[in-house]
C-alpha cells in the first residue's frame, strides 16, 4: 500500500507497456492474480483518480463525451474501489515519481493518494504503521539496528522510535524531514542498498513497500528477500507488507513459498484491519532467519513491558499485545490456502480441505509477463 | 447491515420524514453520530444508489442536469462509499418494503443490495454469517432452542443448522423456503413477538438486524433488550450485530451500557473483517443472562470438537476457535471508548487513556429524534 519510495514510483504505466506485447494467456487466470489483464489502455491510464463532483473514487474516474461518468479498475483490485467525500483539497501535484493528492474527508481526516492510490488517512494510518512497527519489534529483545525499506511518509519510523532500545535505523525512502538523530536516511533503491549491507548487520528488517506492480516486483521475488536474509543477523525478523487475504491469495501464496525457502526460522502471516486499504484489510509476512527462536505469536518483548510503557500506550492507538496475538488468527478460507506455505498451524485448528489442483498456483508475475 | 426483516422495512425514508421537523441541535455532533443530520432532502432521498456506467455505489448516485455524477451520503456512513463493477444484472424489483438488486460483480460474486445497501456478497458472506452464529452457539453446551431476528436472507440459519445439538429454531423474517423441518418461520414484528415470548425459553437469540434507523431504532433501545433477557433461560446467550468499531463508536458504547444494565452474566464486543461492508469489519454484542458463567473468549462448545467436526470444518469459509478467541482483542482506542461498558478486559491490557469529556457521548436517538 504505501508506495513512497523503495523503487522509483508506482508501476501504473509498466502494466500497460506489457499490456501491448503480451501474447494471449490460455490456462485460466485465479481472479486474485487478474491484475495484469486488468491493466488499461494507454489512453485511460493517464486518468487518476480525481475528484468528480466533490468525492475522491480510489478507481479511476473520469467523463465521457457525454459527461457521464467513466470508471476505470485499478490492475491490483480490479472490479472494486472506495470514496471518500472531499472537504477541501489541500494539495495536488507531481514529483518526480508520482501524482500527488492531499485532502480533507469528512470522516477519515486527512487523506494522502499518491497515483490515485489512497497510502494514507488520519483516523486509520495506525492501524497499519503500529502494526507494521511493532509486530517485529516487539518480537525481538532490545532491538537496536533497524532498517526500513519505503515508509516515505515517516509512519513506521514515528513507530520504531517509540521503542527506547532503538540506537539507530536506515531510512532509504523519496521523504525529508526525519530529525531524529538516530535516523540514517538513504534515497536510492532498495535493492541495491540492500546488496551492498554489511551481512547479519540488522536486528529488524520492515518493508513497507509499493503494490508489486512494475518496479516494486522486484520486491517480492526471491533474490530481494534472500538479500534481506543476510543482511539480517541470526534470530533476526523481517516484517513485509503482504496485500489483503481476500483478494491476493496467490501472491501471498508465492511470497509464503519463497520465505519458507529463504527463511529457516519461522515464517507467519498477520493481518489487520485498515478501512481505507482496499477489502479494508492489509496482511503482514513475519518471517526469522536461523538461529536463536523467535516466538512471533507470543512477543517476547511486550509492548506494555517496555520501559516507559505507560507513555507508550497512551501514544499507540491501535496496537497492543492481544492485537499482536489475534493478528495471527487466520480464517479458514486463508488456512486452506496457505496450508503448504505457513508452518506453526495453531493448535486445535485442523484444516478440513487441502489445497487441490483446482487452486491454481500461479506465479504473480505470469500474469504480468506472460509471453 | 442484514435489513431483511425484523421490523417493516429498512428506515432511510423514515429518516427524511424526520428531517423536515428536526429543529437545530446546537451542540456538537460527534462525527459517527451524524447519521440523521447527514438525511437527504426529500427530494434525493427518492434516488437509491443505482448502476451508473457499470458500477454499483454503495452511496447514492445519479446525475445532475447535466449528466455530471452527483453522489449522496449515506447517514449511516457519510462521505465514504464501495463500489463494484457489476458484470451482469440479475434482478432488479420492488417488494412491499424494500428496494431490491442483485447483482454479479466481478470478485465479489453474486451481490444483494436492499435500499442501495450492499446486504451480501457471495466472497464474503461467511465472515459474517458464521461469525453471528458460531460466536454465541460454541460459547454455550448443546444450544438446543435458538432465536433468529432477522436473517431473512437465510445465511445465518444456514449456520444454526449445521450443530447438530439444535432442536428448534423460530425465525421471524421477511422470506421464504426455510426448508429445514427445524425451523419455525414467524413472519412479523420481532419486538411484538419476543413481548409474547415464553420466559426462560431459549438458549441462545441472534439479532441478524438492519441499522439502528427508521423502524430499526427500537433494535438498540433497552426495552428490546430487556425482552431478549427475559426470553433466555439463565445462562442463555445473545449475539446482535453492533455495526462498525471505525464509524459507531457512539452507538456501540451506548448498546453495551444498555447490555451491562440488562444482562447480568458477560457483556463483550467481537468484531470480524467484511470487505464489502462501510470500513470493511462489522462487530457482534456478545451478552449473557445471570446464571451460569458464559466465557465467551474460550467457547465451551467448540467447533472442532463437536459432532461431524471433519464435516463441519470443511464447510466452514471462516470460522474457526482461535478467530473466535481472536475476535475480542480490540484496538486500544476501541478499548479506551469502551473501557467503561465492557467487563473482562483482556490480562496485561492497560488503557493508557480513559474516556474524558471531550469524547461526547450522546445517545443515538438524539441525532436522529432531536427536537
Amino acid at each position: 500500500m504505501e508506495g513512497s519510495g523503495a523503487g522509483n514510483g508506482l508501476g501504473c504505466s509498466k502494466v500497460i507497456e506489457l499490456n501491448g506485447s503480451r501474447k494471449k494467456v490460455e490456462k485460466p487466470i485465479p481472479s486474485c492474480c487478474r491484475k495484469g489483464m486488468a491493466a488499461l489502455p494507454e489512453a485511460e491510464a493517464k486518468l487518476h483518480a480525481t475528484v468528480v463532483s466533490g468525492w475522491f473514487s480510489g478507481h479511476r474516474c473520469s467523463s465521457d463525451k457525454n459527461s457521464r461518468p467513466l470508471y476505470y479498475n485499478n490492475p491490483m483490485w480490479p472490479g472494486e474501489a472506495h470514496s471518500l467525500k472531499v472537504e477541501e483539497i489541500l494539495y495536488e501535484g507531481k514529483s518526480k515519481y508520482q501524482e500527488i493528492l492531499v485532502f480533507k474527508s469528512l470522516i477519515y481526516g486527512k487523506v494522502l493518494v499518491l497515483d490515485g492510490i489512497v497510502q494514507l488517512t488520519e483516523k486509520d494510518e495506525s492501524a497499519y504503521q503500529e502494526m507494521i512497527a511493532h509486530l517485529p519489534l516487539c518480537s525481538v529483545l532490545s532491538p537496536k539496528t533497524v532498517l526500513v525499506i519505503g515508509g516515505g511518509d515517516g509512519g513506521v519510523l514515528r513507530e520504531i522510535c517509540r521503542h527506547r532500545s532503538v540506537c539507530k535505523e536506515f531510512f532509504p525512502a523519496l521523504s525529508i524531514g526525519f530529525e531524529d538523530p538516530r535516523v540514517h536516511l538513504h534515497v536510492g533503491d532498495a535493492v541495491d542498498f540492500l546488496r551492498n549491507a554489511c551481512e547479519g548487520m540488522y536486528d529488524v528488517v520492515i518493508v513497507d513497500s509499493s503494490d508489486p506492480i512494475g518496479p516494486a516486483q522486484e520486491l517480492v521475488e526471491k533474490p530481494f528477500f534472500q538479500t534481506i536474509a543476510k543482511a539480517l543477523r541470526p534470530g533476526g525478523v523481517l516484517c513485509n507488507q503482504a496485500e489483503s487475504m481476500w483478494l491476493h491469495t496467490h501472491l501471498i501464496q508465492d511470497m509464503l513459498s519463497i520465505c519458507r525457502e529463504v527463511f529457516k526460522g519461522s515464517v507467519h502471516y498477520a493481518w489487520t484491519s485498515v478501512p481505507t486499504y482496499p477489502s479494508g484489510v492489509i496482511g503482514f509476512l513475519l518471517c526469522s532467519t536461523d538461529g536463536p527462536h523467535v516466538d512471533f505469536l507470543n512477543p517476547v518483548n511486550p509492548i506494555e513491558k517496555q520501559e516507559a510503557a505507560v507513555k507508550l500506550q497512551s501514544e499507540l492507538r491501535f496496537y497492543n499485545s492481544e492485537m499482536h496475538k489475534a493478528s495471527f488468527a487466520l480464517p479458514s478460507f486463508v488456512l486452506r490456502e496457505l496450508s503448504t506455505t505457513l508452518n506453526d498451524l495453531p493448535d486445535g485448528v485442523k484444516i478440513g480441505e487441502k489445497p487441490t489442483d483446482r487452486h491454481v498456483r500461479r506465479k504473480f508475475s505470469d500474469s504480468l509477463n506472460a509471453n
